[in-house]
C-alpha cells in the first residue's frame, strides 16, 4: 500500500466516525458511498477512491459491508493497537483532553500528566496525579512512550519538545498555539482550535 | 467576490496565524508565497491563488506587503467585527474555551456560559457566572446573539441546538461528538478533536 496522505487519513477518520456514531447507521449491514458523501459533504467518487486505497471494494449498488469498512479503517489507522501518551500542561484544555472518554475507542490512553506549576503538581486530574515536568524525561524513557500531547503555553512548547525528542518521543500532538521544530522522523500534528472561527465568522458576515 | 469555500477560509486563517505569530515574521515588511508555502506545507501556487481570490496581488519577486495581507484577511474573515457567542456546556472543554485568550484577536467574545448541571450553575468560569440552561433562550433573544459554542454531551446537543435555532442563532460551533441537524441558513461547524489522532496513529504504525 502506498503511504497515505494527511487528508486521506482525516477523511477515513470522518467516515469511521460517521459509520460508528450516527444513530441511523446502527444495525445497518451495508453502506453506499453516496450515503457517506451526502452526510459528510464530500464527493462520492472521493469516498470510493479512499476506500479503494485501503483495499475496500464495493459490491456495486449495494455499497460496502459496514463491518469490513470498520475493520479496514481501524487496522490502517492503528486503532486496535494501544497507544500510550503523556500530557504536558495540565490546564483547562489539558484537563479536557485527559477527561475525554472518546479517545479509548481509538486505542489512545493518556497514562500520565505533567505540569511545571507547583500548584498543579500533586493534584488529581481524571484520576491521574499531575507530576512535575522534572519527572517527564525519566518517565518517557522508562515507559518507552512515543506520543506526547502538548497543551503548554506557547513560549515553553519548543523547549519541552526538545526534551521530549531527546528521550525518544516519536510524535507530538500540539495544541499549543505555536510552530514547533523537530528532527526528521518525528511527527508533529498541530491543532488550531481557532481554525473553525474563519468559517463561522465568514458565514456570519454574509 | 465569489463565495469562498471552507478550505480556502481555513488556509487564509493559517496564513494569517503564520504571519502574525511566527517570531521571524516580526518586523518583516514583505512576504513571499514561497515562504508561506514552505512554512505551512502547501503549494506556493495555492497561496497566490488564495491571495488572488481576496484581491491581493503580489509585487513580483518581492512578494506581498505584510500589512496589506493582514488587513485583507481580517476584513474578509470579519475579525474586526465584534462577534458575541454563548457557550453551552461548562465542563472541562467549555472551561478551556472560555479561558482561551487567543479568540479576542479574531473578534470573538464569549459573553455568557450555560450549563444544566446544578452544581455548575452559579460557579465562576474565567470571570463569568455559569447560568442555568433555562436562561439560555431568553438570553440569546434579548442580546441578539448569533453564535453558540456547544460543548454539551452528545445526547443533548440536538435538543439544545433546536432551542438555540428557535431564538435566532445563526451559527453553531459544535465541539460535541455528534452530527447536528439544522434548518437551511444556519451554519454548523463541527470540530473533531479526535481527527488528528488518525494522522498520529498512522505515523506511529509505520
Amino acid at each position: 500500500m502506498t503511504r497515505l496522505r494527511r487528508l486521506v487519513l482525516e477523511r477515513l477518520m470522518r467516515y469511521y466516525r460517521y459509520i460508528v456514531s450516527v444513530p441511523e447507521m446502527r444495525g445497518a449491514k451495508t453502506i453506499t458511498s453516496a450515503q457517506i458523501a451526502t452526510a459528510l459533504d464530500v464527493d462520492p467518487t472521493q469516498v470510493r477512491k479512499d476506500f479503494g486505497a485501503i483495499g475496500l471494494l464495493g459490491m456495486g449498488r449495494v455499497g460496502f459491508d459496514v463491518g469490513e469498512v470498520c475493520v479496514a479503517i481501524r487496522r490502517v489507522l492503528g486503532f486496535d493497537d494501544r497507544l500510550e501518551a503523556v500530557l504536558v500542561g495540565a490546564g483547562h484544555l489539558g484537563g479536557a483532553l485527559v477527561t475525554y472518554e472518546g479517545f479509548a475507542q481509538y486505542g489512545l490512553q493518556i497514562v500520565a500528566a505533567f505540569d511545571s506549576d507547583k500548584r498543579k503538581v500533586g493534584q488529581r486530574v481524571a484520576g491521574r496525579i499531575v507530576q512535575s515536568t522534572r519527572a517527564l524525561k525519566p518517565y518517557v524513557k522508562k515507559h518507552g512512550i512515543r506520543l506526547a500531547i502538548l497543551t503548554t503555553p506557547a513560549e515553553v512548547s519548543q523547549s519541552v519538545t526538545d526534551r521530549l525528542v531527546s528521550v525518544g518521543i516519536r510524535a507530538i500532538w500540539n495544541f499549543s498555539p505555536t510552530q514547533l521544530t523537530v528532527p526528521k522522523g518525528v511527527k508533529v500534528r498541530n491543532e488550531h482550535i481557532s481554525l473553525g472561527l474563519a468559517e463561522i465568522s465568514y458565514h456570519l458576515k454574509q
